[in-house]
């Protein structure tokens, strides 16, 4: 049930996703949900977002783990872009449509959101400090990365076209090359 | 009620935004609605998001006459900051919410969404452009500009800080001191 929430709001968001419709995607038989989640959808949108968050974290982790991190964002936007394509332009970040949604609606899963972008944030950060870059440094290039990249899925969703991504890989490819020894 | 649903969209997206808060919101009489839009909800977030759209576009348009894109988008990042900032991280993209909502459920909106997104694009290559960049290039670092901006605004309103919009803000600043005349 938390995996078919987790697959329903990454392609839909919050608020058009439905508790009948996770129960009917997941197979769920009626009556143990209300068991698993006595906080309603709000705690099993929580739980679905936290565990995205968390693989998002391993294969971004996996992405840079040795190798340049310019090296590692080409091939990370790359994924991405054949990824959404492949879904039909749905599968794009797992909780950025949530996190935009429920900012200033939802205290509890805009911070579930938050903590899901932090880590991946704090993953590049820590790729390119392992290089030698300052702190400082590093987490401003994590920060540009990271936004790019979302940005970019939203421009490739919306424009349904891998360019956006792979455009942004480049680029980003380009600064990273520049700024990381 | 165009102005009104363009601003509950802005904030809370299309799936929460009821015909009604808009009716309410926009203290528009009851039965003058389905005269004007006869294409209902999808209709009316039509109009709102191309109207949005097409203001924003003005905006950034003002932003980049007389002056270097490095400035015009650091000015850009920091007012959008200050705007989400005064607005309880509540008023981001104009268009953003709705199109990772719609992208695969609503051909009309992602369709405005797409053509909002890429009027910003068109605005940021002709400042760059008109500088002496090749088209090419030019497309290239205004789609690493708008994507990145994108990003810092969900980060922004995610972590409910103005910090990942001026390090964008200035990152990209510093990119387009060295790539544009």
């Amino acid at each position: 049930m938390v995996r078919s929430a987790a697959r329903l709001l990454r392609r839909q968001g919050y608020a058009a996703t439905g508790w009948r419709q996770v129960v009917a995607d997941s197979a769920t038989p009626w009556g143990s949900q209300a068991h698993h989640f006595p906080g309603g959808k709000e705690q099993l949108a929580s739980e679905a977002l936290a565990l995205a968050g968390a693989r998002y974290e391993q294969l971004l982790r996996s992405a840079l783990a040795d190798r340049h991190p310019a090296e590692a964002v080409l091939a990370w936007a790359d994924l991405a872009a054949a990824a959404l394509e492949a879904s039909g332009w749905a599968d794009g970040c797992p909780v950025a449509t949530v996190a935009l949604e429920t900012a200033h609606t939802s205290p509890a899963l805009a911070e579930v959101c938050d903590v899901a972008l932090t880590s991946w944030r704090v993953a590049l950060t820590e790729a390119i400090t392992a290089r030698g870059v300052d702190d400082q440094s590093g987490a401003r290039l994590a920060t540009l990365v990271l936004a790019s990249i979302e940005g970019a899925l939203l421009l490739a969703r919306a424009g349904r076209s891998p360019e956006p991504l792979q455009i942004v890989g480049q680029e980003l490819s380009i600064v990273l090359r520049a700024r990381v020894p």
